[in-house]
């Protein structure tokens, strides 16, 4: 049973005067005519999404920026955030550490710590985000359209890489260059939602998801939950170079942890998307289509593709 | 090092729009002209506030009763809840049972849960809480008034007495009754904050505090950290027979979570309160008052008292 079917078979209590309960990046509840606030709630814990020697800066930058991330898919501006942190002992260099991290992702996205607790506990750091969202401009999971393409902003790939790195075949491994590494290694500690560009862009998309599970599991959360399909074309995914040599797409696919925006738009906002990825020189490109059937299929240079797994699983 | 020494040395990180940030037992953001949005989180982690064999039901009740006693002491009604649930292995008979008594604590205050998320992990319960404030009735501990008349809403000391049940000598024990065991462990596991009194309350009040943390530790942070102090008649302190008959005074005093309610009003309220209390039928009571002293005074029958802990260390 995984982290969807978990919330949805105990906790997905019915919500009466919310905007928007259960179900999507963040929960919506009302601040002005104009306005929603948008709340998320995002937990790492020691031994699952980090380990005891996890650099501290690091992982207060990714602590806050995987919730960022969670109000940037729904087109939202992230504002406030309130920690709360188990650890065993309080050590000062790994507190100090960590909160330099956390600060500066902080200050790199205009959130304000307003609140929180410490607790002794085993180590485990929870972060809960608010946000702004225009009520215009909301991008809800379920507001896919059929014949919408499905778009990327920047690329796949590169935290699963670092993190499975021991795991990759000694034959490919060595192909990965120091540069990769580097890349890699920074795609799994410093992830950076890509804030300006979804606010820019929002007006352009209807539906949005941020690829925390890995792309194609995040895929089904906005084609099948919402009874549609989709068509994907391999080849069209913005993924570094050596994915593809080595024959390692899967890896690019299902590991996870990209914190990039997948988005649905119509069509016809194909040209104003593509020009809005270029004035931020992102390597973001449109992948491929929601369709009425209720598969995802995907396609590599004109053949069928199929995965066999379809996204990290937290119970799996 | 305790938890506020730790939150104030790393994380007081300055906050410019919200209306207030750390130091309280609920961060302020602006909700409309009239009212703000109060905002919480509480994590309880397995072997330091819960064990293995822990009553899941009462799990989930206390786990959101713990962050309504935020909101209801900031003068609050709480809103919206959001969940981090962090489990090993989903067992369905613990998970169904908590999600029993989570959802009985959501409908006794009226709470909508509106997210969340599960995580594999150390066991470990973190729950944010939203309320609604009206800005001229929100309590904050920083208006506390010289002179005020300190109060404290029902008894303390109940979750003390149980949690430190086999601790105590046998010739005490055995005066317990088996209604007060019974009375102590429902304290424990089921604390009820006592948002109707506070709400009909809460123009007669300056400031207020939960008591988690131990009356004697809370009772510091509404008058040290204001540069006051308070002269507190032991005697006044509601609490059952047993602790005097005993003289179990400091248990009651320092053993917190009890989630009852420590606040300030000016003298002239004092008819308007103690009448509220009887139309509650609730045993609070006015405990002493707010000095100017930068010290807390503790008298039992006319005599100076003196406690050797001063409330519930996180990192003792």
């Amino acid at each position: 049973m995984n982290e969807f079917d978990l919330i949805n078979k105990y906790f997905n209590f019915p919500s009466i005067s919310a905007d928007l309960g259960i179900g999507d990046d963040a929960a919506l509840f009302n601040k002005n005519k104009n306005e929603f606030y948008a709340i998320s709630v995002d937990t790492l814990n020691l031994n699952h999404h980090f380990t005891k020697t996890s650099d501290p800066y690091y992982l207060g930058w990714k602590s806050l920026a995987v919730n960022i991330s969670d109000i940037v898919a729904m087109g939202g501006m992230p504002k406030y955030a309130l920690l709360s942190l188990s650890i065993l002992e309080p050590e000062d260099f790994w507190l100090s550490k960590f909160a330099k991290g956390l600060r500066a992702c902080a200050k790199k996205y205009n959130v304000e710590l307003i609140g929180g607790d410490t607790n002794k506990g085993s180590p485990s750091i929870s972060i809960t985000i608010i946000g702004d969202v225009l009520k215009k401009n909301v991008l809800r999971r379920d507001q896919v359209q059929i014949k919408d393409e499905i778009w990327l902003t920047n690329e796949v790939g590169y935290a699963a890489l670092h993190f499975q790195y021991d795991s990759i075949p000694q034959k490919n491994r060595q192909t990965i260059s120091n540069c990769l590494k580097k890349s890699a290694h920074q795609g799994f500690v410093k992830p950076m939602p890509p804030l300006d560009f979804i606010q820019k862009a929002k007006s352009l998309i209807h539906g949005a998801i941020d690829v925390s599970d890995g792309l194609a599991g995040d895929l089904q959360h906005i084609t099948l939950k919402n009874g549609f399909g989709a068509k994907i074309y391999i080849d069209k995914i913005p993924m570094h170079k050596w994915f593809r040599e080595n024959n390692f797409y899967e890896l690019a696919l299902t590991g996870g942890e990209d914190y990039q925006i997948l988005f649905t738009a119509p069509k016809k906002n194909n040209n104003k998307i593509n020009s809005l990825l270029k004035k931020f020189s992102m390597k973001g490109a449109m992948i491929g289509h929601v369709s009425n059937k209720k598969s995802i299929q995907y396609e590599l240079n004109g053949q069928p593709f199929y995965l066999s797994k379809d996204g990290f699983r937290h119970f799996g």
